[in-house]
């Protein structure tokens, strides 16, 4: 998975168990992709603090996923729901697979 | 939801971030159903003491999900992928609902 985008992921999943202040720096460089130095002007602090900063709140986000591994079983499960939605898709004449492609849709959007 | 149910749930969702100590005994208490007097005379302490660990635990799962919501997230897919599971199976002599059923079968073993 390419990196910005597990990061994404992780603190989809994790980012509630951070402090504040190290969500508002992890927002700030990884989502939104300001500079450090342009993030350690705006808080006040050195380009160095906000790097460790991001850096340990990377750490942790990992820390979790690696004991709950709920990121892996949600990526797994967005895939499969991804194939019904093609197969419904193909033969959506069948009001059935209309309804199957309907719900799988929905579970796409929620995931 | 049932309780022992949602008890079950969030210690497969959030257990492994409870101590080795913590998970025994709640995994004794409330998955294994044995006695609070049971616990603590295998364990050497009051019953008391198991019963306010478990408490601790119980309280600790419940605010991760308070602040992940996973819990909530995989149980609300779990009934939509049932849905799809029902509506293909009864029109399982489609070789594409075939597909489908065996796909949503996959996802409900892993959930």
């Amino acid at each position: 998975m390419e990196e910005i985008l597990k990061q994404t992921l992780l603190y989809d999943f994790y980012g509630e168990l951070l402090t504040e202040h190290q969500k508002q720096v992890y927002e700030d460089v990884i989502l939104n992709d300001y500079s450090l130095s342009e993030v350690a002007a705006s808080l006040g602090i050195s380009r160095q603090g906000v790097h460790d900063m991001v850096r340990r709140s990377s750490r942790l986000l990992e820390e979790y996923e690696a004991k709950l591994h709920l990121m892996e079983r949600f990526v797994s499960l967005r895939e499969k729901v991804g194939e019904i939605h093609k197969l419904a898709k193909e033969q959506a004449q069948d009001p059935k697979m209309a309804k199957i492609d309907e719900i799988a849709s929905e579970i796409l959007e929620e995931l």
